[in-house]
C-alpha cells in the first residue's frame, strides 16, 4: 500500500497538522509532500490532486481522501490505539475533535496558527472568549481522564490532542491567558516528540504568508 | 443499555436531524426528547444535561455525548452498515460528512433549515455559490457510487446522506437551482421513510422561531 500525505506549510497549516500527527502516532509510514500555500499556482496544484481543492489530502494507492477528520479516522482504523478503548469515552473523544473541527471561529480567525511566531499584541475580545472556553473544555477532560503517566486530554494521546495541537500552538504564539491545568497541558504537548518534530520543521521553513504574519504585530 | 437523544425542534435543528437519522438507520431504539430552541430557559435546560451547551446530546446510561458527528460515529460502531464497507470509500464518505460539518457557511447562514417553510425570495449570492458547490460534490459522488438500486451518495444510505439531509431540505425550502442529477437525489431523499418521518413531525410542530422564519419572506 502506498500512502502519501499532501499538506500545507507546517508553520501555518493547522488543518494539515492534525492528520499528520494522527498518522505519526498510529505508526503509519507515509510519504509527505508539502504544497506551500499562497504561492503562485498552489490552488491549481491542489486541484490536480483532488477536486475538493483543500489540503490535507491523503493518497492511498493513488486514490485521494480529503478532510482532516476523515484522514484521522482512517489512521485510527489502521491503529485503534489513537482512540480511547472504552466505547463511551471514545465517543467523547470524537466529540472533542469534532467540536474543534467546526468551532471556535473567532480564535481561528484572529489568532491564525503561526508555529514560529510570537506576538505581544492585544488579542481580539471574541478570540479571548474562545480561548477561555477551550481552557474550560480542556480542564473538564483532563480532570476526568489525565494522570501523571497519561497526561493527555483523554489520558493516553488521542485524536482529540491532534485536533487541539494547533490551538496549543496559538496559546503560545499569542500568549493567551490560561489556567494552571491548561498550562500543564500545553507543556505536555510541547514536550511531545511529534509535536516538536512538526514545530521545528515549521520554524525552519522559508516561506512567509504576509496576511498571516500580519496578525502578529 | 438506556439510550436517549436530546434534540432541538425538528423544523429547525439541522444539527439534530443528522444523528437522529443515523440512529434510526442503524436500527438503534432510543428515547427521543425535544428541547424547543429559543424558548425561555432552553439554554439552562441544555446545560443541565451537558456543559457543552448544545443539542444534539446522546445520553448512554446517563453519560452525555455531544456533537452530531461523534453521535453518528457511535451509531456506526453499533451498526457498521451506515458506513460503506470498503475502507477507502468509507474514508471518502466520512470526508463528505466532515466537509458538510464545517463548510458551506453562507448557505447555512442565509438559508437556515426550515423543513415546512417555502420561500420564493431571491437568495443571497454567496449561498447560491455554496449550493452550486454542494450540487457539484453530490454529482461527483453519485456518478461514482449510485445505481438504480442504491441511489444514495455512496450507493447504500450512509452517514454522508444524514449530513446532507438538512441541505436537501434547504434546496426545497429556498427553491435553489439544481442539476438534473441533484434533483434526482433530492427526490430519493424525500422518498426515504426516515427523512419523511422527521419532516412530517417538523411540519406538525407548533413552535415558531421568528428569526429563522424571517429568512422566508
Ligand atoms: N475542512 C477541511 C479544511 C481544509 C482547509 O481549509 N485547508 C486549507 C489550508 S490549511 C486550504 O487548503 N486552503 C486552500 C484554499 O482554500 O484555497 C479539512 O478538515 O481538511
Ligand atoms: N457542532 C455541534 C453544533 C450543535 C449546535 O450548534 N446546536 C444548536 C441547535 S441546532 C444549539 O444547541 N444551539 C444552542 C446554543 O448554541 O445556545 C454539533 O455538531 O452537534
Amino acid at each position: 500500500m502506498s500512502v502519501k500525505l499532501y499538506i500545507g506549510n507546517k508553520n501555518y497549516s493547522s488543518w494539515s497538522m492534525r492528520p499528520w500527527l494522527c498518522l505519526k502516532k498510529a505508526g503509519i509510514s507515509f510519504e509527505e509532500v508539502i504544497i506551500p500555500l499562497d504561492v503562485a499556482g498552489f490552488k491549481e496544484k491542489i486541484l490536480s490532486i483532488s477536486s475538493a481543492g483543500t489540503v490535507p489530502i491523503l493518497e492511498i494507492d493513488g486514490v485521494a481522501i480529503t478532510e482532516s477528520l476523515a484522514i484521522s479516522e482512517w489512521a485510527a482504523e489502521q491503529n485503534p490505539q489513537i482512540l480511547p478503548s472504552d466505547s463511551v469515552v471514545r465517543a467523547q473523544c470524537r466529540a472533542a475533535a469534532s467540536l474543534m473541527h467546526a468551532g471556535f471561529s473567532a480564535l481561528r480567525t484572529h489568532c491564525p496558527m503561526n508555529v514560529r511566531g510570537r506576538s505581544s499584541k492585544p488579542v481580539h475580545a471574541a478570540a479571548l472568549e474562545d480561548a477561555a472556553k477551550v481552557d474550560a473544555f480542556w480542564c473538564s477532560w483532563l480532570e476526568k481522564h489525565a494522570t501523571d503517566q497519561k497526561p493527555f486530554l483523554f489520558g493516553d494521546w488521542s485524536m482529540a490532542d491532534a485536533f487541539f495541537a494547533p490551538v496549543v500552538s496559538r496559546f503560545q504564539t499569542f500568549n493567551l491567558p490560561r489556567s494552571e491545568r491548561a498550562q500543564f497541558y500545553i507543556e505536555t504537548m510541547e514536550n511531545d516528540v511529534h509535536y516538536q518534530e512538526w514545530a521545528q520543521a515549521g520554524a525552519k521553513e522559508e516561506w512567509c504568508i504576509e496576511s498571516a504574519d500580519g496578525y502578529l504585530s
